[in-house]
Formats: C-alpha cells, sequence, structure tokens
C-alpha cells in the first residue's frame, strides 16, 4: 500500500494562459510531485479561449445547439490539458492528459449545465500506479448517450473537488490569480486582510453574495463530502486560504467577510389593494417566466393601499417587469417602477449566531455615513442590505473598518 | 427501406477558414440534402488551426509525445464540426456533430499516424433514419485504450473515404480550392485542363509523382473498395473531376497528365570498385538509417571503376549522405557528392500500356528544348526523370504541349 498524499490541484485560465505560464505550472506541478505525492492536475482553458470559442459560435447563430456547444467548448480544455502534460514530459517526468470523459467522468442530459453522476477514476489510479503525473481537461463529461458534456461556467473547480473526493485525495488545491479569500474585495478595500482559514458556509455565503474566487455548487460539493479546499496564488508559493468544516479550536469571528453584488435590480409596484393572497399572485406571475425573485418588501400605508418592492437578477429585469405589468393591471394597482441603479453589501460570519447586535452595528455603521438602507434581507450567518449603487464602495470600506479593521 | 442516396462529402481547411465560409459550406450541405439525400459531411480543421497547434506544442517541446499531439490536433476538428453543425441547425435542417470516437473509427494504437481498423457508425446511420444531416471531426479516431489518434496529415480525406465505404455511399465527394485534378498545375502551366475522368491508378501515379490534390492512401483504399470519388470547388458549383475504376467505355489516353516534383535530391559516389553486392552493402547501409531510396543509376567506366547516383527525399539527405560516406571509405571509393537542385518532371497514363514511343517523345522532347535527362525511372503507367531543377517549369510546358495541348 502506498503511503502517499493524494493532491488534486486546479489550475484556472489565466495560469495558463500562454505557453510560458504553460511551463511554469508544469514546474510547479513536478516539484510538487517530488515530493513524493501523486498528483492530479485539473486544468482550464487557455486565457481568453472559453470566450473566443463562445464568440464563434454566436457569430455563426444566435442559439447554437447545446449538444454541439458542449463538444465545441469543451476542445479549450482538451488543449490545454494536452499541452501541460507536453510540459510536465518535457521537465522529465511522465505525465499523461485525459479528457473528462476519458476519467470517467460521467454527468446528466443536460447539455452547458450537466451535473456529475459518478466518476470512475480507474484510469487516473493506474496512472498512480505507474508514477505518472495526471492532467485532467476541467469542465466536462460525458453523458449516457456518449456525448460530451459540460459542467457550466467555472465548471473546471466542480471537476477538481469532485476529483479529489473519487479519489479520496487529501486536499484539493484551488489555485489563482489572487493569493486567497479576503475579508473583502481588495481592489475596493486597501486594508482587505487575507483569511487562514474559512468554513464551508461561510465560503458559500461570501459566495452567493457576491465573492468571487470560487463557483459555488464546488463549494457545495467539498462541504457535503468535507474534502478541504486550499485556495492559492498560481504566482506565489504563500500560503492561502483553507476552506474547511468548522472545527471546535475554529475561533468564531462575528464577520469574517464584506461582499457586495450589483448584480441585482429592483422593482416596485405601487398602491396595491391590500388583500389576501396578493403577493401570492404577483410572485407565481413572476416566477412563471423564469426571474429568480431575492428580497422582498412590503410597506402597508394608509388606505389599505401598500407597496411592494422586490429584487431580481438585472438579466431577468425584462421579464420580470412584464410579468408584474401584467398583474398590477389586473390587480388595478398603481404605477410599476425599476431601479437598476442598487447594490446588495453584506457582512458574512458563522460567528454571528453567537454575537448579538451585529445587524443594529450595520445599520448604525451605514447610518452614520449617511448610506441610506433600501431594503434588508438576513439569513443564519449573513446580513445584506440594499443600497444605492453609487456608494458601494464607501459601503464597503466603512463596514470592514466596523467589523474587521 | 429508403431508396435515398448516401453521399460522403469531405470539406478541406480552407473550405471552412471562417464564420462565413462555414456558412456557405453549410448552405451548400442543406441545398444538397434537399435533394433527398442522406449526407454525413467531414470536416478538417478551420484554416491554419492545426499549424498554430502544431506550433504551440513546439513551443513547448522539440518532442511532444505522440500521445498528447494526437489529443492536442484532433480538437481542430472537433471545433470546425461542432460550428458546422450549428451552422446547419441555424438554417432550419436538423443535424449532428460527431468527433472520430463518437462515429465508431477505430485505429490501431500507432499515434501521428494511426490506421483505420474498422467503422461501426451506428450513429450515423441512426442520425439518418432521423432524418439529420451528420458532421464528423475528420482526421481522427480511438485506439483500443481510448485513446484518441490521429491519421496524418490529410487525413480527412482518408476518414471520407474510410466512411463512405462503411456507409455503402454512392459517391465521396472531395471539395478543395481547385477546380478538379487537372492534366498538370495551373499555376505553371496555362493551357492545363481539367479531367473529367481519370482512373484510380492515374490519380495515385500523379498523387506519388507530386500533384497535391489527395492523399494517396485515401486513393488506394477507394481503389480497393472501388469507391468513386468526384473532386470538385468548394466555390463553384461546377462538375469536377472522377476518379474510379477503369471502365471499358473509357478512352484509353496515353498521357493524362504531367507532374513535378522538387522534393528530392541526389547523391553520388564516384569510382566505386566494380565487384559484386556493392550495391547492397551501399543500399542496406543507407535503409538502415530510414532514408528511401528512389531512382538509382548506375554507370560503369573504364577500369573498372562505376560511378552509383541514387535519389532521396531532400528531409532524409543528412543522414542518407553520412551513411553513403562511411560505406564509400570502407569499398576505398571516390569522392560523395550531393545535388539538391533537381527535379522530377513525369507523364502519367494508363494509355501507355497500349500506346507505343511514349517514352521516346519525351526524351525528343526534352531534348529539343535543352532540358537534359540526368535519371530515368518508369513504371507501368509513368515515365519519370531528373532534371535540373531550374528547368523544371519549362520542361511541364513543352511537355504539356507535346503530350496533351
Amino acid at each position: 500500500m502506498s503511503t502517499k498524499q493524494i493532491i488534486v490541484k486546479k489550475f484556472g485560465g489565466s495560469s495558463v494562459a500562454n505557453i510560458d505560464r504553460v511551463k511554469a505550472v508544469a514546474k510547479r506541478i513536478v516539484d510538487s510531485k517530488k515530493r513524493n505525492n501523486n498528483i492530479a492536475v485539473v486544468v482550464s482553458a487557455m486565457g481568453d479561449t472559453t470566450d473566443e470559442l463562445e464568440e464563434l459560435a454566436f457569430n455563426i447563430s444566435k442559439t447554437p445547439p447545446d449538444r454541439e456547444m458542449d463538444m465545441l467548448m469543451a476542445s479549450g480544455e482538451q488543449i490545454s490539458a494536452s499541452l501541460l502534460a507536453m510540459a510536465v514530459k518535457a521537465l522529465g517526468h511522465d505525465s499523461i492528459a485525459l479528457t473528462g470523459p476519458q476519467v470517467g467522468i460521467k454527468t446528466d442530459g443536460s447539455h452547458t449545465k450537466a451535473k456529475i453522476e459518478r466518476i470512475s477514476a480507474k484510469r487516473i489510479r493506474d496512472a498512480f500506479n505507474a508514477n505518472k503525473i495526471v492532467i485532467v481537461a476541467g469542465y466536462q463529461g460525458l453523458n449516457d448517450n456518449q456525448d460530451i458534456t459540460t459542467l457550466g461556467r467555472g465548471g473546471s473547480d466542480l471537476t477538481a473537488v469532485a476529483l479529489a473526493v473519487a479519489l479520496k485525495a487529501n486536499v484539493c488545491e484551488i489555485y489563482t490569480d489572487v493569493e486567497g479569500i479576503y475579508t473583502t474585495d481588495p481592489r475596493k478595500v486597501k486594508t482587505a486582510k487575507k483569511l487562514k482559514k474559512i468554513t464551508f458556509e461561510e465560503m458559500l455565503e461570501m459566495a452567493s453574495l457576491g465573492a468571487q474566487v470560487m463557483q459555488a455548487r464546488s463549494i457545495e460539493v467539498a462541504k457535503k463530502f468535507n474534502m478541504p479546499i486550499h485556495v492559492r496564488s498560481s504566482y506565489s508559493k504563500a500560503e492561502g486560504t483553507m476552506i474547511m468544516r468548522r472545527n471546535t479550536k475554529m475561533e468564531e469571528i462575528a464577520v469574517q467577510g464584506v461582499t457586495s453584488n450589483k448584480s441585482e435590480a429592483k422593482i416596485t409596484i405601487n398602491a396595491v389593494p391590500d388583500k389576501a393572497g396578493i403577493a401570492a399572485q404577483l410572485f407565481n406571475a413572476v416566477s412563471k417566466v423564469g426571474a429568480n425573485v431575492d428580497i422582498i418588501v412590503q410597506n402597508v400605508s394608509h388606505k389599505k393601499l401598500s407597496d411592494i418592492s422586490f429584487t431580481v437578477p438585472k438579466t431577468d429585469l425584462t421579464k420580470a417587469l412584464k410579468a408584474t405589468q401584467t398583474v398590477a393591471k389586473k390587480l388595478k394597482a398603481g404605477e410599476v417602477t425599476s431601479d437598476k441603479n442598487i447594490a446588495r453589501v453584506s457582512v458574512v460570519g458563522s460567528g454571528m449566531r453567537s454575537h448579538q447586535g451585529i445587524a443594529a452595528r450595520m445599520f448604525e455603521t451605514l447610518a452614520k455615513n449617511k448610506i441610506n438602507i433600501d431594503m434588508i434581507s438576513t439569513s443564519e450567518i449573513s446580513i445584506s442590505c440594499i443600497i444605492n449603487q453609487k456608494q458601494t464602495e464607501k459601503a464597503m470600506q466603512v463596514l470592514h473598518r466596523a467589523f474587521i479593521g
């Protein structure tokens, strides 16, 4: 029996954007292999390849068929994986490149957003036994029709985590162009701090609230199978951030991070007659057109009329607005308005469960800085406020200063 | 039972070099489908994709591993096939793109130059039954290890012919940027004529003697299974050239074509002692280093010394020269010289079997035009002369005028 560690490493598109970077990644992999590990590397398409392929497709058809789209897009990772395997071999270490289908990544049939159903990984184990470094084309699998499927944008993260679970790896390392997970966006708040550790729950909450380091689905899978993830830099050897299960030794921190998100818009329907079942009627109509409603606020005014506001992703605004207007007419409600100039700022931390007064302190901090709160939403480990988009960075700065430093 | 014709069409890289050409090819395919045919289309990689991918690989490693090279190169056809299927669908006709492995093209294990062993083509037949146009990624297959293999340069021609045989197609159409097969290179001889028909044997001879329209291996397969090939233009609807089995109704033409080839070099070993077994010793040594010897001429001079000249591909010249020099030393022969400035001009035609005096007329024509003949080689249906490379085009012109017009 081997006592080697098994490590799955994932390198994103910018880490292999050109030949020199591919060579640098190869060097790093070989160094790690020399420390007596079995290494499987998941790689994304080089640089802008994915965007370029997508552009080709959309120049041919406004609605390219999903099946052929997957076949097209998967070629990007096939290219980067074969080149990376060549680069590893050129450094004198045996390696093998495998496509998702060759790895035995079986998915369901939903093209462009397939779900992994099972991974055999036999070829990877065989390659480990032959002391080879394995390079895997990320983001892709095979469905039962023997057709190539892809896992959606950011799918290489999912390939890496799922593969780490299948191989019973010790850790899944996600290499990226930042040094790890930060308390907030370092481009917007200079005092942003790199976190040493963060729990799966906190990371999920931060990802859903705007932090863009890792794909949320991958974190969910890692959480489910308790696979620790190490998010670290492709360009430095510094330790990054461990995403892991909360253990009793970890200090419970009230606020781990501050995030922002400008992808939502607000719809308001004014002067709605205040009768039972009206909200249900409205949100049924909106969800029927496929728009995801998030925060909802209802103000009952005098005269038994109320205003209802809710947020939807900006991409769903047109259809949601149309559906709302139709309902408003039926209900004989007032005007329907929309506002794209909103932003969500959030504070996230599992310590919130036990710490009192986080919400109050957040509202106070914003008020003191003349930032108006339009809507509020809370979860067990986060509090979000909808504010004017122009004040996003200021809000992040003052909240970071108030809670983190 | 269907009474539809089955047609396999192959479009080369320049025919799908950009989005507009992909759309034009799609239009042409759909038009053909409307004439009640079942259509399978084999497509090469777009434009210079193959060269670009090769360059990436050689920038990473001087000796990229063959297995990964195949995985890399096959992506080019995966891209063009999926885009072409999208373009067909955008015109309102259902289509499906398939990789070589998905088609069931099984090859032997020799990466970068694999041989097709069998084709199941079940998915193509299923798609025909569903009235779909099938787009196949050319040049690739799968070996028994479930690894992607490629068939060597020009391999898409082979995919098309082999698929036509497997599907019992009525014809295999090869679309290219010329109008068909010409009596000689139209860029060099203005009076070159497009041939309506040519036999497999003549086409093979012309291909091996320098005509570059189709890959020779594909013509061999077509000949073996008697699959007629229609070579025609991607850009016009004009009929091209049929490559087919000779039938008794076909007029036997003495000279169908004039070809030239500048890819050979000549090695001469002077003053070789005229003893038995010396030629064997020499050519054993040369073939051991992997050089392909073609024409051999031996002149016995006085004093029991002879000069031996032979031709090899220019790419083999260095190693062949080295091997020859070693043998010359052993044999105590004279100087070894080489000459790259040679060319081969040939006349080809199956009518040569029955027509007398073709050789005499060829030598006469060259002599009259002061073109010196250095070496001569003949086959059943061709005569080749090695001449000074500078006189190649002149030789082609005078031979074309003498034999064809």
